[in-house]
Parts: C-alpha cells; sequence; structure tokens
C-alpha cells in the first residue's frame, strides 16, 4: 500500500538523546543545553533544510531551533531547557530547493566561460519562480520584497548579458528562508521526551546520620533537636544533603538486638528499617526522635544552611504496622492464614512482611505508598532515599514517580539498588533521580575505569545518574577495614572527583570507623559494622583525633568552586604507566574549568608514574609549559610536556587534585 | 494514570534482531536458525519464564520456542526460518511462582537440620496450591494427574515427618510447566519483523557482460543468442548470476560517442544507460540484441547451467523514451517549457532525463516503475541489478521492493549505489537485497579490515548484504591500471573469500584489462577504461595467454565446496606481523569447515610474517599440531602452533586459501 504522501524523500534516523527508542525519557537538568543530534539525509544531490521542534508539556506550539550540519549525514541543534519537568523534542526535515538552486547558481556563475548563453537566463528563470512561490507563502512587506526580487532576476534574465554576477544578496537568502515549502516535510514519528530535574539532581553532597546517635550525652536516645543541633558543623563541611535513615515507629515483634541478634534485649532500639508499630506507619515519627515540629525545625534548620533533608523510604512493615490488620490483602498469605515474612532459606527475617505486589488490591496498594511520599512533600521534603527499589515492581516505580513529580518536579528519589545491572539500569529509566552504583565494589585501576567509563557516557548516562558510597551503613568494605586512614582518604577523593553525586554515612565515616562485625556462619568475612547503628545507638563523642573532617571540607569546597567536578559525562581518563595510579580528568565546554585528578590506589606505599596527557580534553595546546596547581596543598607545579611525573605518598596525601591553570 | 494491569512485573529489553527498534526487517535466509535475544528480568528473586513468539505472515497462530538463559539477565531462543517472505517475532515473560517454589525448597530440604520443623510441611502446603491452580488450567488425564500431585504434597505435609526428601517429580516439573499461569504475562508490544529471502541473497558469483561484445565476429553486434553461446563456458567458471546492463532501445538524441564523446559518429551504439527510443523504453529490447524468444532462450539456457540471468534497472530516460511524450508529468520541466535534463554544472548530461519523484503524479509514476520489475519477472527474471538508486526518493523503494516481494519473495535487487554510508545503508533498510559497497577503494590492510569488520557484524549486517567488485564498467581502480596480473588475482581473491557475494566485470577481469581513459581535463587520474563498452563493441575474442580465468574457476568451486565462504557474519581477522599480509578466517557453526586466507596485498614483491592465529575461532585446540591443506594449490602444511609463518610471492600467488584439516 502506498503512503499518503510518497513525496517526504528525507529520511532522519538515530536521533540522540533518546533511551530505548524514546520509550523513556533522557535526564537533563534545569538550564542545560541539550544537544539533539541524528542522521538525517534524502535521495539525489539536493539540499535538505532542518529544524528542531521543541516545546515543555506545558506548551502547546513548538519552538523551532536550526540545525548544523556535522560530517557524514549528521546534524546538530542545541535547546536550552529552562523549566523543569518533561519536555518533548523532534525533528522536521524537508528538500529546500531554494538552497540547492543557490549552490547550483554559484557553480554555473563560476563557470560562465564554459557555459552555454541561455545557462544563467534559464538558472535566474528558475530562481524567480522559487522566490515567487516563497513570495505567495509571505505575509505584507515580506511577500512585496521576495516578488520584487524575482522579478529583478527576471529582468537580468531577459537582458542576456555577457558576464553575470550573483544576484542573490544575504538579505534575499534570509528573507526566503523564512517562507520554506513545508508540504513536503518529513517528520520524525516519535515526539522524544525529556526530563528535566533541578540542579541538584546532577551534583549533589549527601551526609547520612542516624538521628538515634545525634545525643550529646552518651547512650541517649538522640532526637530531631539533636540533629538540628548538628546541622552547622555538617553544612561547615560542605554537604548538602542530610539523609536520615527511616524516622517511622520500629516494631516490637521479632525485634532484632544488637549486632543483629535473633532477640532483641530489653532498652534495645531496634531496626529503623523494621517499620510500623502501634504508634503507627510510613506516616507517623518514632516518638523517641520528637513531634512534626521538631521535624519542621530540623527541615527549617538544614534550608537555613543551604541543606536539605533526605528520607529514607523502605516499603516494607514490621509484624505491628497499621497496615497488617487495616489491609491484610497487601500481603502474601500462607496456607495456615499467617503473613509471609522475609526468607532466604534457611534465613528467615520475621520482623518483615514483604508488600505483593501481585495484591489483588494492587491499585489501592499504589495509592498508599504514592500517599507516603505526598505525605512526607507536605512535611517540607523534597529528596527520598528509596530502600531496595528492586523488590518492587517496576511497573510500580514508573507510575508513581511520574505522579509525585507531576505535582512535584523537584522531588529528588535516590535507588538505593545493589543488584544485577539491567535491574538498575531498569530502576533509572522507570523514573529515579539517582541511583546507587558498584562503586564501593571497584577497588582497582581497570575496575573503576571501566565502570565509569560505561556510567559516565551514552546510553548509559542519559538516564543512570550515579550516586557513589565510599561507606554506608550496610556496606563497610574490606578495603576500610584493612587500608587505614589512608583508605579513607583515597576513597572519598575518588568519589567526590570521579561523580557529581556522592555521599558517606558519618560520622562513621570521618572517624575513618572500620571495625567489622565478625562474619556469619560460614562466611569469610562480613561488610557489616561491628556494632553497627542499625541495632543500637552509637557514641561518636570521642575527640576525633584521627577525624578527615578537614579533607571531607577541603574536597567540598573544591566541588562547589569548580564546575567541572559538578557533571560526570566530562570525564576523561589518561594513561599513567603505574598500575597504582588512576588519573583523570573533567572540563567544562570550553575548558574555563579544567581538573586533572591523579589517585594512589595504593594505601600503604608511595607510587610514582608518568602520566600521558589527553591534552585536547584539557584544552591544551600540543606544545608549550603550562601551569597546575594542586587544589589540595596549594603547591604549583610548571609542566612542560604532554607527559608528565607525579609521586604520591598516601601517608601525607594520597592524590593530586590539579586545576589547569590556563 | 495507572496502567490497565499494574502486576506485569517482568520487563522484556533489547531484543535482537531489530533493525532501528523494528522499524526495517532484519534479513535471514531460507533454512537459517534465527537466534533472538533480549534481556529479560523482574524486580526481586522471583524465577521467570520466557517464551518467544514466531510466525510466517501467512500463519495467524503463534509459535512458541523455549529460551534458555545466559548470563546477567539475557536469554537466547532459536527458531528455523522454513518459507520465504516476511516473518515476526516477539515475546512473553511471567514470573515462575512455581519455579521459585522448587528452587526454595529445594534449599529447604538441604537446610532441613537448620529450619523449625513446620517449614518444610508449610512449603509443601504451598507447592500443592500451585499444583492445583494447575490443574484448574489443564485439561483431561493431566488435570487429574495434577489434582493427584497435589494431595500427594498435602498428605506429605499433614505426615509431619522428621526427615522429608523432594516430593517433585521431573514428570511433576513437565507437567505444571505445561500450564503457566499466563495471567500477568507481560508481552514485548511490537512483533518484530524479519525478511526471509533465498540462499542466493547471501551466497551468490556475478558475472557482467556486454551482449554487444559478445559476437564472434570481431566488430559484429553481438546478441542474446551469442550470449546464450558463452553460458557453458561462463557457467564452467563457476558463476550463478550472469547480469547484463540495460538491454533496451537506447536514445539517439545527444546520444554520446566513443570514449564517451559528446557527440556520436555514425554506427556508433551508444550508452545502453541512456533507455528509450521510438522501439519503446523499459519494457522494451534493443532490436539488435534479439526478440523476446530470444531472451527467454537466453534466460532458459542460464537455467539450465544452474545461472540465472539479472537484468539492470535503471529508472532514468533518454529524451527519445516514450514516457517523455505519454507522461511529461514525470519529469521536471524549465521555464521555457522543455524538459530538464542531468547536470551537474557546467557538465550536461543531455541524453538522460532524470524522473521527478516530487511529480504531483508520483503515484503513477511509481505504478509504471513497479510495472517494469513485474513484467520483467513475468519474463522468467529474479534479479535485479538497480541503477543509482540513490537518486531516487527512497520511500519509493521501500514501497517498490514490497510489493514485487509480496507475490514475488525470490525476487533480489541488487541496489548500485555508491555514495555516503547512511544512503547506502538506508536502501539496504528500505528492502535492496544485496548491496554494491566501498571494497573497490579499500586498498591497505587497516581499511580493508575495519570496513568488512563494520559490515559483517551487526547492527549493519542485519540488513545490509555486501556484493563486493573488484571492477565494474564504470570502475577501474588505479590498482588494476598499475598492479597487473598479481593485482587482478589478489582482488578478485580477497573478493570472493571476504565477501559471500561478489561479482566481476568480464571478459575484461578475466583477460587483466587494465588501460585507463585519459582523465578529464582537470582530473589527475581516471576510473573509465579505454575504450568502455559502455559506449562501443569491443573485441575480447583476442587469444587469453594472460588470462585469470583458471584462478576464477578454482576460486568458485572453493566457495561451493566451503559453507563456511557461503556467509559473512563469520569473518574474524587474525593478526599478522607484516602490514602487507591480511589475514582472515571463516568457519561455519561447530567449525565442521573452516577456511583461514592470507593474501599478500603487495602486488610488486614477495612478503612474509607471523600470523597470530585466534584458534578457538578456527575450532583448534590451544596445544598440539594440526593440519592446513592450501587449496590453490593442494599443499599441506603441518602447523605446531598458534603462531604460524606464511611467505607468498605475487609473482606466483598472491594468497593462501587454506582449509583447517580436523
Amino acid at each position: 500500500m502506498k503512503p499518503t504522501e510518497g513525496r517526504r524523500r528525507v529520511v532522519i534516523e538515530g536521533i540522540q538523546p533518546a533511551v530505548d527508542a524514546g520509550r523513556y525519557p533522557a535526564k537533563r537538568v534545569l538550564g542545560d543545553t541539550v544537544e539533539v543530534t541524528a542522521a538525517i539525509f534524502a535521495d539525489g544531490h539536493d539540499h535538505i533544510a532542518v529544524r528542531l521542534l521543541y516545546r515543555h508539556s506545558s506548551e502547546r506550539g513548538w519552538h523551532t531551533s536550526s540545525f548544523a550540519a556535522l560530517n557524514n549525514d549528521l546534524w546538530s541543534a542545541k535547546f536550552t531547557v529552562d523549566k523543569l519537568g518533561t519536555w518533548n523534542f523532534s525533528i522536521e526535515a524537508w528538500i529546500d530547493h531554494f538552497d540547492t538552486w543557490l549552490h547550483d547558481l554559484a557553480k554555473r556563475l563560476s563557470a560562465q566561460t564554459e557555459s552555454t548563453p541561455q545557462d544563467i537566463p534559464m538558472a535566474l528563470r528558475i530562481g524567480a519562480n522559487l522566490i515567487t512561490a516563497a513570495a505567495a507563502r509571505a505575509k505584507g512587506s515580506d511577500a512585496k520584497s521576495l516578488k520584487l526580487a524575482a522579478e529583478h532576476l527576471l529582468s537580468l534574465a531577459n537582458a542576456n548579458l555577457p558576464q553575470y554576477s550573483s544576484p542573490v544578496t544575504e538579505e534575499l537568502v534570509s528573507l526566503v528562508t523564512l517562507y520554506p515549502d513545508l508540504s513536503l516535510t518529513t517528520r520524525f514519528p516519535v515526539d522524544l521526551p525529556l526530563w528535566v530535574d533541578r540542579e541538584r539532581a546532577r551534583f549533589s553532597t549527601w551526609y547520612e546520620l542516624f538521628p538515634r546517635s545525634a545525643s550529646s550525652t552518651p547512650g541517649k536516645h538522640g532526637t530531631f533537636r539533636d540533629v538540628e543541633a548538628k546541622v552547622p558543623e555538617i553544612a561547615a563541611m560542605g554537604f548538602d544533603v542530610l539523609y536520615l535513615p527511616p524516622v517511622h515507629p520500629i516494631g516490637r515483634a521479632y525485634r532484632k538486638g544488637r549486632n543483629n541478634a535473633v532477640a532483641a534485649e530489653p532498652g534495645d532500639v531496634g531496626s529503623p528499617w523494621a517499620i510500623g508499630a502501634a504508634e503507627g506507619g510510613h506516616t507517623d515519627l518514632l516518638p523517641e526522635l520528637g513531634t512534626f515540629d521538631d521535624f519542621a525545625d530540623l527541615v527549617r534548620a538544614a534550608r537555613s544552611h543551604r541543606m536539605e533533608v533526605a528520607l529514607d523510604i523502605a516499603f516494607q512493615c514490621s509484624p505491628d504496622h497499621p497496615w497488617v490488620k487495616s489491609h491484610p490483602e497487601w500481603f502474601v498469605h500462607r496456607p495456615d492464614g499467617t503473613i509471609q515474612y522475609a526468607e532466604n532459606p534457611p534465613k528467615k527475617y520475621q520482623d518483615i512482611y514483604p508488600l505483593n505486589f501481585e495484591s489483588s488490591d494492587w491499585r489501592g496498594l499504589w495509592d498508599a505508598l504514592y500517599n507516603v511520599f505526598e505525605f512526607w512533600i507536605d512535611h517540607g521534603v523534597r529528596i527520598f532515599r528509596v530502600d531496595n527499589p528492586h523488590t518492587k515492581a517496576l511497573p510500580f516505580w514508573e507510575w508513581c514517580i511520574a505522579e509525585v513529580q507531576k505535582d512535584t518536579p523537584d522531588a529528588i528519589f535516590l535507588a538505593e539498588a545493589f543488584t544485577r545491572p539491567h535491574v538498575m539500569y531498569s530502576l533509572a529509566k522507570a523514573g529515579f533521580t539517582q541511583s546507587y552504583t558498584y562503586f564501593t565494589w571497584r577497588t582497582d585501576k581497570p575496575g573503576l575505569q571501566e565502570y565509569f567509563e560505561e556510567i559516565c557516557a551514552p546510553p548509559v548516562s542519559d538516564f543512570f545518574r550515579p550516586n557513589v558510597w565510599p561507606n554506608t551503613p550496610d556496606i563497610l568494605h574490606e578495603q576500610l577495614q584493612t587500608g587505614g586512614r589512608a583508605m579513607f582518604m583515597q576513597r572519598v577523593i575518588l568519589a567526590a572527583t570521579l561523580s557529581a553525586n556522592y555521599g558517606i554515612y558519618g560520622p562513621a565515616y570521618e572517624l575513618c570507623e572500620g571495625r567489622p562485625a565478625p562474619p556469619a556462619p560460614g562466611r569469610e568475612g562480613s561488610e557489616e559494622y561491628l556494632d553497627s547503628e542499625k541495632y543500637q545507638i552509637r557514641d561518636w563523642s570521642q575527640p576525633p583525633t584521627e577525624s578527615i573532617a578537614p579533607l571531607l571540607t577541603r574536597l567540598n569546597q573544591i566541588r562547589r568552586a569548580n564546575p567541572s567536578l559538578q557533571r560526570n559525562e566530562n570525564l576523561v581518563f589518561h594513561p599513567c604507566d603505574n598500575p597504582q595510579i588512576l588519573c583523570y580528568s573533567k572540563a567544562t565546554a570550553g575548558h574555563r574549568d579544567a581538573i586533572l585528578v591523579a589517585v594512589n590506589l595504593d594505601p600503604r606505599n608511595a607510587q610514582a608514574g608518568m602520566i600521558d596527557l589527553v591534552l585536547d580534553k584539557l584544552g591544551l595546546p600540543w606544545t608549550g609549559s603550562f601551569e597546575v596547581e594542586d587544589l589540595l596543598t596549594g603547591t604549583s607545579y610548571t609542566w612542560k610536556d604532554q607527559r608528565s611525573y607525579v609521586a604520591l605518598d598516601p601517608a601525607v596525601m594520597p592524590a593530586h587534585i590539579f586545576r589547569i591553570v590556563q
């Protein structure tokens, strides 16, 4: 069957950015300049014209923007996203007969001696017809000007001059271009979606702490007020997200004791992730932490220090959760009528009831979970760290995040999923703003380089934003157990400079807490903390002789001062001949800000090596010397060559963070 | 807005083969086993079940085929295409609660000492419920068997044994698997298309000749009868496609003379591509070549020698073409009412009128062009070499080829497009079965390797089938002008072994005709033949002292005897330390047939080097010696190592074609 219109000769292919051919939105942040590229071409030798269509979802009409031709039939256009939420873009292209004619005329004019006498008059008459057609599409004075131009070409054609020069002015070209013949335009059939977040989605610095340990009185249960007292100190270190584990009532049934003991002792505070008790569930506060007024004060105090409070949303219930009684249909029931607790045979987690996403009342369940986010949004929270999202149905997340962000486009969702790559990526596609990563387990040079090359470049970087953590309350990597202070320094420097989003679980991190819990029977090691705050109150008040807080402060200052460190797609690795030294750079467009980092991955020995700089990625010419300034020490060096020497002693400082002085 | 069914928890992504996400069909040939891969996964730890749906377009119901799990959430399934034409395939996947339970039960059984007494009875009751549900979906005796199995599990649960062994037999698993719960199945939303050609689409050997020069009497215009007389000889060389330049009446207006002279002399035969005269157009024969009966005899004679006649279809008209009068609206008109001839200012091609694909009667034009193919199909032709398809609208090709192949799925279209990569690929996507390539201009080792790596692997190989030509009547590459007989040997060996489809323009090729036309004014060289057959009759009857016909014969024998050379996606390059020696292999599945080729690209000097064989690609173990037999010379060698020595003297034979003897 023939198409309705078979004369649309232009083909548009391979538009980028597009996540799964437009099935999911690509992600950008407010103020970004979005570059759209595509292969666009037609049969034959006619020239084509191309324009970008783009609009925010709140707009009806399309904005247009022009394309520039790159090589090999590729085209590029740009637009700036100045509003949060969903945008769409597409492409229109058509044969540009006027431009084809213009090119043809130029060739004829330059070959007048070889051509037959009627060649140029004929060409001028063809041009007059094209301009007359444009005049018919134009209005008012433009139409008049175009008509006059066409008449001028005709009179020249009739004059039969012995020698012609071009009668086409730049003004005429601009005027004709204003009134293109769009009747045979190819329109790319998909309006590609783009999701625009606020800037903190791309650049954020997280500090996680347990309010239970925030009291200045050892052993006393901490409160929101205690956390509020710590806000100035945390803000002074340069963090801008203060992330709290779940703040809800904690279940009493099967409560876990200290160090994950099967049975709690009297007075044990239990795990904040065993959510729900007589006092309430996901929209209630643990009374020991304080009131909603206290919580509101903490949110306000954080704001006044350029920080935001992020809440941990863990969609699971303790046996005491109100939903267990009010909505038993949201849980899996066993043949004896009891509710199925979490299990990984032979292990039992009887303190946790998972929700059943195959519930016949999935609609009611989805609404209830959505309402949890809405509840905390009403209490001033805009950032959510979602616990184990990979154990909840993906269609739920796609719906829920879109539904929340419809009214609250500045809401940020961080996916705490440590699982297989496709599932992690799928959560990001489904809408999570940021994602936990494998960073913690990427410890050697090839492992770090391969992983960051994968996640910092398209297609992954179009939908997946890494948020890297050297530690979490669940993960004390073996490196931190054995590598000492130098390792804590190294890992946070890597996190802060490889990724625009990073976070630490403190004060465990800055105090270099590295003591692991004993391994479970039959296991070789443990990534759990000894005396983990997940199950008890910790006293962090001892004098911080070993604290690396000054390094954290400096790192976060450097990140704020250097916009190149506030994004990821600009990451470039530079070869170094020492396999223990990882070298990479980030630069802003035009290289106005360029940072070069060299990290010694060996926490015990000084390492030195030669770095082969990829100079054009740093905006440096191929000859001549240049200055680099180490932002950690203030020392400056003059480098004379593309090949430069570095030496790093972990006992002093395991890394250089150089600013290239241009 | 919530989806209609929010409990479809499985995600299906990245199905292959898919050309532009299913916008165009992937290509395969009859009898191929199609491997379908995809990333398929769900939230959580539940097991999933996956099945392939596939069918020929003539079928209503779907066939199903099971998937095997690869690593990293990737799955693979296979099906065989046993019918020409369009096929479709898609994927269904769902949570397999029975398989999840089975896995869970096994873990519980192996940990009985650690578990609480009611653990296994509870698991058995859950299993009984799942089996009862399967029974409800089953029929007849299967339903009965399943019910009994469920009762058996329940009775075991009630028995409260001190120790359990698995009550689930393989038969029970098979039976439950027959009746899956498909109520929450995820169906991939696209039915991906696949086009199945006959085998010659993938493996063909073309011989092009000008019938005008086929007479055994020098100077006399050759006929179809003369060509028929040559069929046995061409077939004996091993060619299976006999391709003729256009056979239609040739225009007289502005006819070109010998060596492309602007004006023809009396008696000049003109270019066969200037189609149309008083005698007719695209559905008529040049009277000098013979009658339709003669043509039919030639088609028959070719068939009887396992060859097919391929026609050249060039959609352009001489000023004498009947369409110029009957359908002036199919051409572009100039302001003075004359028809626009082909031009590239200041060059004029007044003997050619291009067709106007922006004609208001594009529908009529499309029908007329379609009818040309149908006409020749009615005259026994199934293979078309289409001249300059890239100067005709792409939507036309997509419609026309699909329309022809609807009734004639064994029709083969070869695109003669030497243009930019996107346009060439787009023609292949639009439906062309085979495509001319840049092979002619890929002359050094990196150039050849990079190009063939691009076109022999997905995504390109899923839609683009190369047909490589060392020469054509339009292209006598500078290498052939200067490289002598050794170069003719080298290039045809490369063509015949790198690509499953190749062709030559003869007898110019086997007679090593290398004399170029003088360059055009201002040009450095020419790729045109001196005394080109495009404009005159050539006498090829001189004694073929230099003929490489015996090599062609041997090459084509080797291609027929070795199925590994009849496909492209199996091409693998092997490193050689001499930059003048190109080494590559092709093997069939299971390495039953494995061919290793080493070619000396230097036509003047002997070259030697060490090849580092990628042993697993040849089906060879990492230790022990193996035999290789040179199929060009019959000589055998015993190689002892992954690293092997070759020496090639172009004066003797520029290549080895080794068969690996297993």
